[in-house]
């Protein structure tokens, strides 16, 4: 039976991702996008980081096309930059889901949570499940199954 | 109203969970545990990484209790370790799945995934999903609020 074993990693778009997004300051500044902060002074007040750094991860992640930069002017002011999420960007939500969850679990107590998701429209809380893709029902972790895929590579023997 | 802002972020469990998990050998590294390798071998000949560094960061994983380092012996051989993953580390799968989720749309090209996640009893592709805690029902991204959580500790004002 083939193995995902054996095929190349270099597609693998968990280190594609990582590559782009793993920088801890980088997730940081995208968790407080997603808060809705936008302009490079809220983001700075509220990561506390050094404004070269910010602006240096904030510039990465525009080449990234993860987010974009937008003029504005406050009367009387110059012209600054606010930063919004690029629908690819806006598609990195459940990984920091995923970590807020792991974090709120593992890291802090349970009970002990700084922030909850909830449906605006119920105020219910929301989390991440993994589902069967045709009629979303609920899959338990114990019953996945990684097979490879339309792009799996394979690895050369090495002989 | 109350805003998240208005909280520190000290326990952030999204900069937790990085703190211990973000670095981008350790997520490889479960990546391929959650693929089914256990053994120091296997998993450096598959990740290709330099034996030191494997070392060190599947020491740092078990210094935080995500996997646990179980000893075997083949016949004729001398004893050697292989690693398993504790509960504590079986909970990050989530995070995984949404890095290739991200990772097979925005780094990759959709019909490209080199690897995919089935529900081993019927074959079909399983993904993450926004659901309410209590119904299960699917909860669009739009529609999420993030609040102040029971462990929320309010920041000082700084005058």
């Amino acid at each position: 039976m083939t193995s995902w074993r054996d095929y190349e990693t270099v597609n693998c778009p968990v280190a594609g991702a990582m590559a782009i997004i793993g920088v801890k300051w980088s997730l940081l500044i995208l968790r407080d996008l997603f808060g809705g902060l936008r302009r490079f002074d809220d983001l700075q007040a509220h990561l506390g980081a050094p404004r070269a750094l910010l602006s240096k991860r904030l510039r990465k992640l525009e080449e990234a096309g993860i987010v974009s930069r937008v003029a504005y002017r406050d009367p009387g002011e110059r012209t600054r930059f606010e930063y919004r999420l690029t629908d690819r960007g806006a598609d990195l939500r459940p990984i920091l889901i995923a970590l807020k969850e792991w974090g709120d679990l593992h890291v802090n107590e349970p009970g002990q949570e700084p922030t909850e998701l909830v449906d605006k429209q119920t105020g219910q809380r929301v989390r991440l499940a993994l589902v069967r893709d045709g009629d979303g029902a609920a899959v338990d972790v114990r019953d996945l199954r990684m097979v490879p895929g339309p792009g799996a590579i394979k690895r050369r023997t090495v002989s």
